[in-house]
């Protein structure tokens, strides 16, 4: 059982060695516990926003212990991050002394925060509704330029805005059709039929365009998978490189990070591409892939969000449309990217291949480098849908989607029911509904094992 | 060439996602920097030590762009890690988002700070002494409460003042020889002797001790490597499970620690005991290391600073010293563990062995688990040399280890120039040469190139 009495505690940097460390508390005995352990001046007669230098102290033992030299940021409610009082200690970056002062708050009484506790306080403490709590996690996570946008719109209540224009349309027709509803004895029709259509039409397209942005938004989180199939010597090492020398290093370069693990990516308009099964194109053997034969590349496709066939376009004309009808037939995204248009000419390449769709059609040399950046703009908005919106809401979270399709849906009942005049008693159920699935979205509605399990996904210390 | 009018920037928390990621600047333009890109209060109208909720923008975009939401810590020169402004940032734990704002700081005119330098200029600064910024980076690499302490003796000037009291007393003795000097030509001895030779010995005791702490100090900073080695059926599995059931468990809980990739480490009195190629004891077939036979034995003693020679004490009494003559001979510190007491009495295994040197011996019973504990302590004083000093500096640091041997040598020679009825001025020169090194340890002589050698060892942001 969820409990706001509790004072609770967490690592809030990442783990590991590092100049310092930063353990946070939260909660009404926050200051109090803090103060405990801490040598130096009274925190609970410091005011908010100030920073006190000072030793973490085991009273326990004999011969006081210090622990750390650290230096303490007080936060008193509600002008915090959680709208309780908050302190955060900076101690040296040493998991030792990390997991001592956590082990000393606890034994002063405070909790081990669960995975997003602090966030969820901020949400239950009125300081931010779902979506914007959401949109922390997805700040954390978020690797590229149109991912970070994307969260920080939300965090800063974008999609809390349009939500909340959507419900206000929403109630302002329920209150027109309950208006009726009182005088249905009377046969009357109050509510102008006009107004009421057009309140949900402009709701259902407002809708319509959230959940339109979702595919980008997708991409925007998770990335695009893309596998890179052809035939030998089609030139998929050389695309690679192609592709990848014109790459603008997303990753951080500070000291650590993951950048050797994770599989190679292109950054299109701040959308990661992640190219699948590359080591084999890499390999000295520069098209190893081929080597493995159909069997590889059908696994990569499987995989894949976009595939990308490239051919020769000296090739046989049939043989590309057969391999063209193959993966098609298999089902993702693909585009055929026709290379070595330096040796052939592109113009007798788009005759040749003019049966192929123009619009899943690009034609490159990869060695001269030509289109290259076309090919790029042409994955981008062959793997999303369009070119990228920078401003308004862009979904891009599965919870939201889902929700928002449930809005729809119910809208559209709503329309359903009007249009078969249907009695405004039903249709007001239909619109009660919408506003339902919609208050799901920001929190005003839920329950507590589902935030539980929302905030069960965010890192521990949020 | 180094620059203190610069102002240096670096991500001070370890990389990786996080609840919060702190960037730290440090330097006159520090809180103008920070103004910059920083939408909130004006930093620089704030004063030190208070905390300032806002946003980083990118204000070079026609449409400025937010970063983060943050909150800035202002530490204003003196009263600040490095003595000179601070600043923290304190942003969401994304690396996106902390590359992007190490970059508008950077195109703000921070420079990118090397590892170490923000301690380094607390000490060109004067906040601490060499000694004192060193203890900060065995602080955060302290994985144990025996390093964690010696490092904060160190931190908290333990070592300093001990240096300082030598100083003091060949600072003295450097006076009274050189009034001596003075009166050179009239054969005066104006020094008493006794006082002088009084001040010398003590300087010589006190060096003597300190240095007598490094073989502690050094096991405390990287463990005690141990191989245990014995024949079949020695018992050496059972061995290892008996000592690491007692084990208090020292490595962070804290999520994404390093736990599974270290190796199996005990930890006695707060000493880490590594415990090598405990691969093979652990893997099924529970005496697999023997298989491989006396080559890996030879091996695992070569890289070990400690060897357990674990024999039954119903095996054959001549092939058990041959063994152990054959381990003494091979160098590294050992202890004799006769195993299975339980089955042949501690009496007449000790009868038996009465042979070896019993300074090395200790009997047991694994299986039972009897003299655990008494193994322990004994594999302790084997490793250390003593039992563990709670009071006073421990010397952990090689650099210093090394300047001390100097300073001692000096001081021998100065004795023995006195013996010698050396001439005062002669006498005075070996004072000096100790001066001198003593002075190498605080860094109040030092040179640029060692300095940066030793910083360059601290990681970034530190």
């Amino acid at each position: 059982m969820y409990s706001i009495n509790e004072t609770i505690v967490a690592l809030a940097t990442p783990p590991g060695e590092g100049a310092i460390g930063v353990i946070r508390l939260s909660g009404k005995e926050a200051i109090a516990i803090t103060d405990r352990i801490f040598k130096g001046k009274k925190l609970s007669e410091q005011p908010s926003h100030t920073i006190h230098f000072g030793r973490i102290v085991d009273r326990s033992e004999a011969d006081p212990r210090i622990v750390d030299e650290v230096v303490v940021s007080l936060y008193r409610g509600p002008r915090s991050y959680t709208g309780e009082d908050v302190v955060e200690i900076s101690c040296h970056g040493s998991n030792y002394i990390l997991e001592e002062v956590v082990s000393l708050c606890t034994r002063e009484g405070a909790m081990i925060a669960k995975p997003g506790e602090f966030t969820q306080r901020a949400f239950l403490n009125g300081r931010m509704d779902l979506t914007q709590a959401e949109a922390v996690a997805d700040l954390i996570a978020s690797q590229s330029s149109a991912a970070h946008s994307a969260a920080m719109h939300n965090l800063r209540g974008g999609f809390s805005t349009d939500l909340k224009a959507i419900r206000e349309e929403l109630i302002k027709f329920s209150a027109l059709i309950e208006l009726e509803l009182d005088f249905s004895q009377e046969d009357v029709e109050f509510a102008d039929r006009t107004q009421l259509y057009n309140l949900l039409d402009h709701a259902i397209r407002h809708i319509g365009e959230l959940l339109a942005s979702f595919r980008l938004g997708n991409a925007i989180k998770n990335g695009i998978k893309v596998a890179i199939i052809g035939k030998p010597n089609a030139g998929k090492s050389t695309l690679l490189n192609a592709l990848l020398n014109e790459e603008r290093a997303i990753v951080s370069d500070i000291a650590g990070t993951t950048r050797d693990t994770i599989e190679e990516t292109l950054n299109i308009n701040g959308v990661l591409f992640r190219l699948i099964d590359t080591a084999g194109i890499r390999s000295h053997s520069a098209d190893a892939i081929e080597n493995i034969g159909m069997e590889r590349s059908k696994k990569a496709m499987a995989a894949a969000d976009l595939v990308i066939c490239l051919f020769d376009v000296a090739a046989d004309k049939e043989e590309v449309e057969a391999q063209l009808a193959e993966v098609a037939a298999a089902g993702p995204a693909w585009v055929a990217v026709g290379n070595k248009t330096d040796a052939f000419g592109i113009e007798a390449a788009e005759e040749k291949f003019s049966s192929l769709p123009a619009e899943n059609l690009i034609f490159i040399s990869a060695r001269e480098k030509e289109n290259i950046d076309a090919l790029r703009e042409f994955l981008f908005r062959a793997a999303t849908g369009g070119t990228l919106q920078t401003e308004g809401t862009i979904i891009t979270n599965s919870r939201h989607h889902a929700a928002l399709k449930q809005v729809l849906q119910s809208l559209l009942d709503t329309r359903a029911a009007m249009d078969n005049g249907l009695p405004g008693d039903l249709v007001s159920l239909d619109i009660r509904r919408s506003l339902h699935f919609l208050g799901e979205i920001t929190g005003e509605i839920t329950t507590e094992d589902k935030l539980d399990y929302i905030f069960s996904k965010f890192c521990i210390g949020k």
